[in-house]
Formats: C-alpha cells, sequence, structure tokens
C-alpha cells in the first residue's frame, strides 16, 4: 500500500507512527515545520510533540512558514513544548504565551526567515517536519497547500520528517514550484519576469538518506477563518476599487492592474472579494496567501492566474476547489516563501500591496502587530516585504474597533511596524488618503478627513492644531502622543467624554 | 573653445549665461536637480534661480539626487524658491524652513524617488539641471562626481539645463555606469551580480534637442563636512571589528566580508576608517556614498574596489584623488542611486549596512531624523534601503548627546525609521548589541547594558522593570515612554536628578 504516495520503495521501511518519530526530538533542538497560514501544516507531530514533553523535558525552538492550524501553536505551546517560535503565528493560546513572555517570539519578514537561516544568522534547523502529498521515485517531497519555509527546512536539516497526507489528493502535484536562490556571494538574478512564469521544480530535492520518518496522516487543513465581508469592509472595497480605477485612467497602469498581493484576513479577503464588481480584466496575483476571494475571481474570469506560498479556504471553498483541481493547474503557482515575497521579485513586478493595519497615526505610520502597542497580535507577517518594495502600499482597517471605544487613526502609533516612507495609500470604510507625494504636515488633514471616524475627527484636529505650534517636520506633543491608548486602558474608550 | 567639452558642435548654440537659463522656468513646475551628498550639483542655476525669484514668483518642487553644496538649499529656500523638497536635504537653512511648515519636505528612501517619478507617483520633472563633466557627440551627458537621480531627471525632463564644470576633469570620463530599469510590466532583472560589474553606458543618453541650454561654471564642489575620527568614534569601529572578525571566524562569511555600504557622515566615516586596522582583506563597497575613508582603503589596498553613486572628500582628499584619478578609474564605479540602492541588488548581494542613528529604543527600533520625535535633521536618505534588504544591517550612535543631557537610547523612540524587523546590530562607544534572533523581552537587557551609558543604566533599567509588569510581547509604560524627550524639553536634560 501506498506506492502511489511513496514511489521510492526503499523509503517503505521508514513507515512509523507519530509516536515512534517524536522520539527523534530532543530537548533545545531546533525544528523546521511546514504550514503557512493553516495550509500544508504537519498534522500529528505537533500532537506526538505534545504527548512527549509529558514523559520527558522537550523545549524546541520552532520555525514555520508562518501560523499553523489545528491548534497545533496552543496545544504545543501550553504543553510547554515551543519554547521559542519563529516568524508567525495566530493562535490565541500561543499568543497568551507569548504576552506573558514564556515564549520568546521573534517577529519576522516572511521573506527574511530563509536568507538568515542561510547565512547562519539563525541556528540551524535540527529536524524539518513536512506535510506532503507524496515522495518521488527520486526521494523529492510534494508538498501540499503550502510551501512556506520548507525548502529551506529540507535543505538544511539534518533528519526529515515527512507527514504523507491521504487528505491531500495526488492531483495537487505540479501545482508547486520550487527554486531556492543560492549561496552568496556568487548568487545569481532569480529568473522569474512575469507572476506565471516557473523556474524551479514541482517538488524538494532532499538526499533519501536524510528522511528519517515517515507518517501517514488523513486529517484536512484547518479552515480559512476569514469573517464574511461587511457592509464596512465593502465600503473600504469600493474606495480602493475607485482608486485604482483612477490610477487605469489617469494612464499609470493598464486594467490589468500590477500583480495584487493580499494579506491574511478579513478585510484584504473582502476587498479582494469586491474586485468582482471591479472594471479590471486579466488581472494576476503575486502574493503570499490565496482566500476564497482568490478563487472566487479565477472563477470569474477576471483574475487570470495566480501565484503565492499558500492555500487558505474556507470549508465550501476547500471543496470546490479540490473537486475541480485540474483546473486550475495551469492558474495557480506555489512558491517557496522567501520567493513569493522577495524584494528582488516585488520591485521588479511592482507589487499592488493590500494590507491591514491595526491602527495608523495621521501622518501614516502604522502598527500592525502590537494592541495597545504592547501586545503580539499575529506578527508582521510579509507586509512589509510587501509595502516597502512594491509599487503601491495600501494599508486598509476599519476606523474603529471594540464598539468604537477604540480608534484606528490616532496621533501616534503605539507601536510602528511600517514607516510613513512605506505607506502609500490608507483606506477605512469613511474614504481614502493618498499619500504619494505628500509631507507629513499635508498628510494629517487627509487621514483625519477622508479616514477617521467622525466621533474622532475633532480631537484628532484638535491634536494636530496644537502639535502644529511647536513646529517640525512632524509636529507632535509628546506628553499627549500617546495619552489615547493610557485613556483606553483607563477608562475603557479612546473618546474623550 | 570647449570643443573638448561640448564634442557635438550643433549644441555650441546652446551656451548661454545661468541668468538667461534661469528664465526657463516658471512658477510651479517640478524640477530635477544633479547633486548627492554634496558632490555633483548644479553651480550657477541655484544662484541664478534665486536671483530670477527677485523678479518674478517663482516656487519650484525640487527633487535631487540627495543634499546638494555650496548653501544652495538653503539660499533657494529662504529666496522662496524651494516650495517642496525631496528626497533628502542637509543644511541648516532650508531645515528651519522645513520645521516651520514653511517648505513640504518629503523624505524617501533613496532607491524609490525615480521609480515614483517612473510609475507616474510623482509629478513629471518639467526641468532638468545636470551639471557634466563634458557633453559627447551623439549628445551624452557625461556626470561629474556623482549620479544620484541624474539619467532619470534626464529621461523624463521637457528640458535639459547642462552645466559643464570646468573644474571636473576630463579624465572623470569612465567612472559612471547609467543603467536604468525599464517600465513595467516588461521589467528585466537587473544583470548586475558583482559590485565592480558595469552593466550600462558611462554617460547619460538624451535626445539632444531636449537640451536646452548649455551654462559653464568653473567652482568645485563644497568639500565634506565629516568630522575626523575621535576617541568615541575609534571605539565604535574596534566594537564593529571585533563584531565582524567573530562572523568571519564562526565560518558566516569569509574575509573578504560582504559588500560594504556605509552611510554619509562623521560616525560611519570613521567607523569605516577604522578598517585600516582590521584584519580584513579584498573588501568592496556597494555604497550610495564614498568618503575620505573609502579613498583611504583603496589606497590601503584594502579595499578592492568601490561602487557608489557618488564621491563626497574633503579638500585635501579631493585634491589627491584628482592628482591621481587615473588610478582610480578602474577600481571606482558610480551609478545612479535606484541602482546603487536597488533592493534587488542589496539582497543578491548580502550586503553589511552601516548606518548613523540619532537614537534607538531598548527593543531596538531606530530613530534616524527627527530630533525629538518632531524636528527633520536631514532624512532617511539610503538607510531603509540597505537595512531592510542587506544581509546584516548595523546602526551606530554615540550614547550621549549634548554633553550627556541627551541619551541615544531611550524607552520608546519618538520617531521610528527603522523596526526592530530591520535591526540586526546595535553599538555605541560602549559596546555591541547583538540582536539577531532575538525577541524583544530579550534584546532590551543587551542593549541597555552594552550600549546605553552608564550614567542612564539605571533608568532604562527602572523602566524596562516597570514595563514589563504590563505584560507584552513589547512591555512599555506608555504614560512613561515619552517622558525622557518631554523632560529633556522642559528640564534640559533626559537624565532623572
Amino acid at each position: 500500500m501506498y506506492e502511489d504516495r511513496i514511489r521510492r520503495p526503499a523509503l517503505m521501511n521508514k513507515l512509523t507512527s507519530a509516536a515512534d518519530a517524536a522520539l527523534l526530538f530532543k530537548d533545545g533542538m531546533t525544528v523546521g515545520m511546514s504550514g503557512f497560514t493553516r495550509a500544508g501544516d504537519a498534522k500529528a507531530l505537533p500532537m506526538a510533540l505534545v504527548e512527549r514533553a509529558r514523559q520527558a523535558p522537550l523545549h524546541l525552538t520552532l520555525l514555520t512558514g508562518a501560523s499553523l492550524g489545528n491548534d497545533s501553536d496552543g496545544l504545543m505551546a501550553n504543553a510547554g513544548v515551543v519554547a521559542r517560535r519563529m516568524p508567525f503565528q495566530a493562535d490565541a493560546a500561543l499568543r497568551r504565551k507569548i504576552n506573558t513572555g514564556e515564549v520568546m517570539f521573534i517577529d519576522q519578514h516572511l521573506s527574511e526567515t530563509a536568507e538568515q537561516l542561510r547565512s547562519g544568522d539563525l541556528k540551524a534547523v535540527d529536524i524539518a517536519v513536512i506535510e506532503a502529498v507524496a515522495i518521488t521515485a527520486d526521494g523529492s517531497i510534494i508538498p501540499t497547500m503550502s510551501v512556506g519555509n520548507t525548502a529551506n527546512f529540507v535543505q538544511q536539516a539534518k533528519q526529515v520528517i515527512v507527514e504523507i497526507n491521504l487528505s491531500a489528493p495526488l492531483a495537487l502535484e505540479g501545482f508547486h514550484d520550487i527554486y531556492v536562490p543560492g549561496e552568496r556571494p556568487h548568487r545569481e538574478a532569480i529568473p522569474l519576469l512575469t507572476p506565471w512564469q516557473r523556474i524551479g521544480a514541482t517538488a524538494i530535492r532532499v538526499q533519501p538518506e536524510r528522511i528519517a520518518a515517515i507518517v501517514i496522516t488523513d486529517s484536512p487543513d484547518s479552515p480559512s477563518n476569514a469573517l464574511p465581508p461587511d457592509e464596512e469592509t465593502d465600503a473600504i472595497a469600493r474606495h480602493v476599487i475607485r482608486f485604482l480605477d483612477a490610477e487605469v485612467k489617469a494612464g499609470r497602469m493598464d486594467p490589468t492592474l500590477r500583480p495584487l498581493q493580499a494579506g491574511i484576513g478579513t478585510i484584504a479577503n473582502a476587498v479582494l472579494h469586491g474586485l468582482i464588481d471591479s472594471p479590471f480584466r486579466d488581472m494576476t496575483m503575486y502574493s503570499e496567501v490565496l482566500q476564497d476571494s482568490a478563487i472566487e475571481l479565477l472563477d470569474s474570469g477576471q483574475l487570470k492566474m495566480a501565484s503565492a506560498s499558500s492555500i487558505t479556504l474556507s470549508a465550501a471553498m476547500h471543496e470546490k476547489f479540490i473537486a475541480n483541481i485540474e483546473q486550475y493547474r495551469e492558474r495557480v503557482v506555489l512558491r517557496p516563501q522567501e520567493i513569493s515575497n522577495h524584494p528582488e521579485i516585488v520591485r521588479r513586478l511592482g507589487i499592488i500591496a493590500l494590507n491591514t493595519a491595526l491602527e495608523f497615526d495621521i501622518y501614516g505610520n502604522v502598527n500592525s502587530t502590537h494592541v495597545g502597542g504592547t501586545h503580539m497580535m499575529n506578527g508582521i507577517g510579509g507586509s512589509g516585504d510587501f509595502a516597502r518594495n512594491g509599487q503601491l502600499s495600501i494599508f486598509v482597517s476599519k476606523s474603529v474597533a471594540k464598539d468604537g471605544a477604540i480608534s484606528s487613526v490616532v496621533p501616534f502609533a503605539a507601536h510602528v511596524d511600517h514607516t510613513e516612507h512605506d505607506v502609500d495609500v490608507l483606506v477605512t470604510e469613511w474614504g481614502l488618503a493618498d499619500l504619494r507625494g505628500l509631507a507629513p504636515r499635508e498628510r494629517a488633514p487627509l487621514i483625519i478627513e477622508h479616514c477617521a471616524h467622525p466621533d474622532y475627527r475633532p480631537q484628532l484636529r484638535a491634536y494636530f492644531e496644537e502639535a502644529k505650534l511647536g513646529g517640525g517636520q512632524t509636529p507632535h506633543v509628546l506628553e499627549q502622543a500617546l495619552s489615547w491608548h493610557a485613556r483606553y486602558k483607563r477608562e475603557g474608550s479612546m473618546l474623550v467624554k
């Protein structure tokens, strides 16, 4: 059995249970696991490691592509298995451990982890745990619904554990394009000139003798937890579409736009969903993750093709995707995240980057990660890779949170992930601020009047007016700059009564 | 006369005075001028525009490579000629106008201005004013001591004014390598694989009919205003060299290191100067500006070659450079700033980026631009291009300023130009903090104990301890986060008495 999944007969004797594979792990090891935005994560080993930690001390440094599904991150964190974690996560239980300081979280640009492993800036991966559709006759590993950092982990790990997931259809073979940049100082240009180009192999090469164990699983990825569009996300989508339409009419791009990137989550997904009612045709995506909206746009024909590092769908959309998988194979490419997010490619293609802000200030500095300036939400993800190096950097947010108690537009961002240098356009349900070519003093009125919730505009105007009395390129009243966040903590609302 | 400088006879009739050339300018125009870190700036037109503004209203948007010399920026600002300015400046008088809000300053990554002009995100350049060594027989322009955005301005401007500077030796021909990326969406990979490679032309092509005026000048660039090394910059240099030496010993790079970038100014120049006493050999530079230290390292033989967008030297070093110019031509390449700072190349080569911080916080967020969080100093320059995309990002600063009244290490950066994601190493005269692979809570003790001035360490420790009580990935006491800056304003010192 499994001949179609393990096509190199000599590897059959590596078949083992997850519990036995877990015995390979030792306290203090660095482990690289597949998985990117809940897609393509290992299903069995995380649970087996939780079990193993009950018998012996097991504190690992865990690297992944991005977030894992199946509550793996939370279960491993609660069991004490995860001592250090990078480069991204999105799990409530792990988040608690991070914010109490029990787990050290290193929040990284998603294009950079592989580079830092390669250059030795990070400790080398001891064991890679990789979900696969199959192992080919030459021992190469065919990934499932994401690529992430998997190729890099496999390249570096002393031992590779492969989880063959029977629920991942064999028809996924051919979706992946595995290209890994060479070592410095003799690195070539990456030969990718269009989003649809394939430049690598369809599977991850590995010397078969490094495959230490093969475990069979049969459970699907966790479905996407993006919420459906609502009135506010619809409004945001309309503003973005009107803006892009004006760019086309001004002759700055043709109606195919530039390749689109959209961050993970509800708002970006909703904006992309809104593109179904747009005048744009033959669009392409060059993104890190494809959500339901990308499949909808592929189906509507408005999206010609889509490149990403993972596919994260709702249960219903996943079913549809699998049922029609043959028709997507020619139009979807899954790449390593250092290629999907690579500065070289992002700049060359001139990506339109669409990412979600937690909050932004009146000058256009964006906080993507820290609630209240201190507590980690998920991580910066790829937003910085795209916002810095793309052609257009758009950040979207609802204007308020917590029933209006929190304004997303504040005098001073309590944490900065994207500086004013990297933010071209800000959008909320109230409107859009086009910041290109503007100085901070010109940005503030636009952001206040176009993006802030009307309830907060008087407070923001008053702050800006008072700040200007002190002068400066970026006027502030430093004594009050963070007072909104302090007021929320103290009184439960940023609004001055 | 000038046959060697204007080699296309038909252009001789374009010779005119600066005053007459200034008549081409109209109120509200966008002007692109050569000039990068005081090198290769137009000498006559800025003064002629100041004169012209006395007769007619003249408010311009002025783009350059980076800072101008000869007090041009200040004189034009004081005359009201500069209404908008980008992407960088370093002039005391202009800075005052920026900080009062009289001049709108758009502070940009130096690699991005050309890209924004090309994509139409910025208003097109009406007139380019370019300093040149000569105009070739086919009408191409040979730049002088910098390239900056000159090729882009020339490509876009309706009219080009060329200033032929007789004090710039003809022997500068051959130093420049002019390559301009193509239009999207059909852009090729940039074929530059090593710092020394030449991929373009030695002069800037222009249709001769767009050359509207040629003005003869004969005055040199302003000399560099970098201060000589001192005890503290020597200490910083020693820490950096010890760190790089450890990288070599750990096998992460060979003794040629990676191509070096060093920001403009005293500290970076001093650190590079310190490399003369280092064990590294056959080094290369891939930087935006070459200062005295680069020439010293070329002369000592430790630097094999250097690539940049400008050469900014002290008067003595300039004289030496010109006297021996033939021996430098094979070892020095001057490129457009979008190539010297290009994310594609910076990532491919794995640049070691060495830039100066005004201040940084205990978690590694860096302020490069805003004094007291509000008042513009010079601009972010290329630091973001290199810090984000290079292999190693090092920021250096003296631990205190104003005789100890200001600590460069603060609880919370009052302005953020470089986020913790982009800062690998921090250095002051007291020591070095290697932040790679560390979470914010791990970074703080290193930064406090290795980098802060001992007088400020107790205050920083107390802040960090109190902040941790509130929890979070990046603990803060928001009510006190900016209190150090407020205290300095109120009491003249950040130190608690």
